[in-house]
């Protein structure tokens, strides 16, 4: 007998992009009753350590909090996992392997959202923190389709990214939504034909400045909820 | 020693109010980084028998897959249990029973945020589906507090107030708040002076529909939602 499918989503990385994780689950799956929505469990703790300050090497890993939402999750009978957070994937070989339930990994699942899209004229700006960068999770898988990318710089990050995520964090959205935006456009302006918001508040803010540049935007968040959708669809007992 | 405070939620009733419930924790909670926020975890499994149909002797009970997700949520280590649906806390002696953690029941929530606004200068409508008008929950608690109250009519529940619930849970939103206001408007022409919101697809449709009827109602899941952030700055860990 197989597992009633059950997606295990490690959120709270931050806490309202997981509501928006969600709530982009609930909102595109087709569905005529209670019944036919996405069965997940949702291990919602942000009492994680930063993951920003622990890759700056200035505080404590977030492994051990994050596995053990993975380990909860799995208890509970989560067949697929996700996190509803970019960065934490630099963590994503270490919780998939400390988890029984397959993990859908974020970045494949916007990479196909930009295949979708088709070819953009011109290279693809990836907007993300500086340890998503890093690790090179979005520009790997983008040289592998053979498209060109570009990221904000050093100074733009301290600048616009990063206090525009804290913003997010702390319900500044007005604030937190302009600086997010303004961090974007910087790569627009620099030629980027379309966008990845590869970090879980910046949909949330260019959303909420209502911004121009969504039409051109890739969002991961999006894409992640289009994959739940696509499983349980495929999974869900007749 | 104490167990670290853990909200457990039982979801996806509907699943939409669900995401909205943790929507309204996220944006009310005083916070200045992730770790601020409320834990959470989120039983969001909508296959559960629908409970208007099980009231109206026309289906299965919910009960089992509502004990059932209570259960994950106790062995999870929650330390207090949530239910982001009026319906069914019709269930909730029995599901309390089945809890180690204690209940916050929504209708102490709701009236406990009645009592912050002050008398209104009239009756306080409720709208609610017929299972939550049956059991009286909210009727009691008004009485015992010597308030008055006003219902809809059966035909005002059919014609309305029922398909604008379901329309709100197959995610046609025009519709589904439009039905509802007008259910909650009726209340009002007949001399509501203040609403209580009691089914969580109402806010939902309401805030949909930008309705002028939102600043005399009070909506009990943005209670319950207060109620779960009190809990959590009272019992947290300094």
């Amino acid at each position: 007998m197989n597992a009633t499918p059950l997606i295990g989503v490690l959120g709270g990385m931050g806490p309202l992009a997981t509501v928006d994780f969600l709530h982009k689950v609930v909102a595109s799956t087709p569905a005529s009753r209670d019944q036919d929505h996405v069965p997940m469990l949702v291990w919602n703790v942000p009492q994680i350590p930063d993951r920003q300050k622990a890759l700056a090497g200035a505080g404590e890993s977030p492994l051990p909090a994050m596995r053990h939402g993975i380990e909860r999750l799995n208890q509970s009978g989560a067949t697929r996992i996700v996190i509803a957070c970019n960065t934490a994937h630099l963590w994503a070989d270490a919780l998939a392997e400390a988890s029984a339930a397959p993990l859908i990994h974020i970045a494949d699942a916007a990479i196909a959202a930009v295949e979708r899209q088709g070819k953009p004229g011109g290279p693809i700006g990836i907007v993300a923190t500086r340890g998503t960068l890093d690790s090179g999770m979005y520009q790997k898988r983008l040289a592998a389709k053979g498209l060109l990318f570009l990221t904000n710089t050093g100074e733009e990050i301290d600048a616009l990214f990063t206090p525009g995520c804290y913003a997010i964090k702390q319900n500044r959205l007005d604030e937190g939504g302009a600086l997010l935006e303004s961090a974007a456009r910087r790569l627009v302006e620099r030629g980027a034909r379309a966008l990845i918001l590869a970090c879980t508040e910046v949909p949330v803010g260019l959303a909420h400045a209502r911004s121009d540049l969504l039409p051109i935007s890739v969002d991961p968040t999006q894409a992640l909820a289009d994959a739940c959708i696509q499983y349980w669809l495929e999974t869900r007992p007749a």
